[in-house]
């Protein structure tokens, strides 16, 4: 009765908000029931890369198949290759448990919200705008222009935290809490009733 | 932006599932942000009972004129005195950002589902039907008649498991662990995007 599916979690929020280090610090934190996702692509290996570790290398026919079955829930195209997330991949490590992380862009998980009912959307809040802006100022590789320019566009993703499942405040110093919030938010979800469909029968066969 | 409400948390489950040790250990655990829900009745306060503590001690006329507001979300009669739960008192307690347990039967979770919609509901269930016979045998008190019985019901029971929102499941000897998952469910439930709405605006305020 307690093994359970992993999750597909997508990970969003504006450039500065700190997901990518939240992400690392939960992988580290979990490595047996986090990982990250791994794209298919076209483009070749490289030495070193493992099929299924790096990415899933397959041929340019056999990707563009998969768009046409729609077996790639999201993809984009870079010098000349296709990159993508191939769905059969992300079930089978679902199936053995893991919690697939999928950080993304907006866009993109807003296509999986629709492609992929199951998969829960967590978005990456900094504390206020004046934070995200003090942040973006203290990387200081940014200009004026940057900075103007980021928090536009932070003020339009911002918008769509509400379209998410979960909202998570990556507070000033709190990324191992941001961390095990992500993690707290996974454990829950696979609570869900609708996440264990069939449990009153499983509860009287053992 | 961190000051949450609480929510109202319905915990039910079958005769044996061990709610109620496991709603005292979580009492016990989080004694600022978790309460039980304190009931409306018109019978007399007793010697040493406080209003707002133990009961809510209102008059007949005040407790019909509630039921048919609709202002109790579920209430029963007991030796010619109502005793219920009252929408206003509980909301109060939420405002303030205390999670408030209502430890309560099947019927009435379904009730709170339809007449409060931002409950959480949470139902116990034991790791199997063998452990729940086992765990009311070992009560010693139970005749084989009254165990046939509990069992015929839990089965009833556990069809609705389904219709809550979270299954929680009671190891032998995880009663810590139970409580600790119904609160990271609470945790998890007060990072909902639609928990949470006009945390945009908010944002660009700060």
């Amino acid at each position: 009765m307690n093994m359970k599916k992993g999750i597909p979690v997508v990970i969003s929020g504006p450039s500065g908000c700190g997901k990518g280090t939240i992400v690392k610090e939960l992988l580290k934190k979990y490595p047996e029931t986090f990982a990250l996702s791994v794209s298919a692509t076209t483009r070749s290996p490289r030495v070193g890369e493992e099929h299924g570790r790096e990415y899933y290398f397959i041929t340019k026919e056999e990707f563009e198949r998969r768009i046409a079955a729609n077996e790639i829930l999201e993809y984009t195209t870079y010098v000349g290759n296709y990159y993508g997330t191939p769905k059969k991949e992300l079930y089978e490590r679902t199936e053995q448990g893991i919690n697939v992380i999928l950080e993304i862009e907006i866009e993109g998980g807003m296509n999986i919200r629709k492609l992929c009912p199951e998969a829960v959307l967590v978005f990456i809040l900094p504390p206020s705008a004046k934070i995200l802006e003090a942040r973006l100022r203290g990387r200081g590789t940014n200009t004026d222009e940057d900075i103007k320019n980021r928090m536009t566009r932070a003020k339009e993703e911002i918008l769509y935290a509400e379209k998410y499942d979960y909202v998570v405040i990556n507070e000033e110093g709190g990324v191992e809490k941001a961390a095990e919030e992500i993690a707290e938010i996974v454990r829950a979800e696979q609570k869900k009733a609708a996440r264990n469909k069939g449990i009153a029968d499983r509860f009287f066969e053992e």
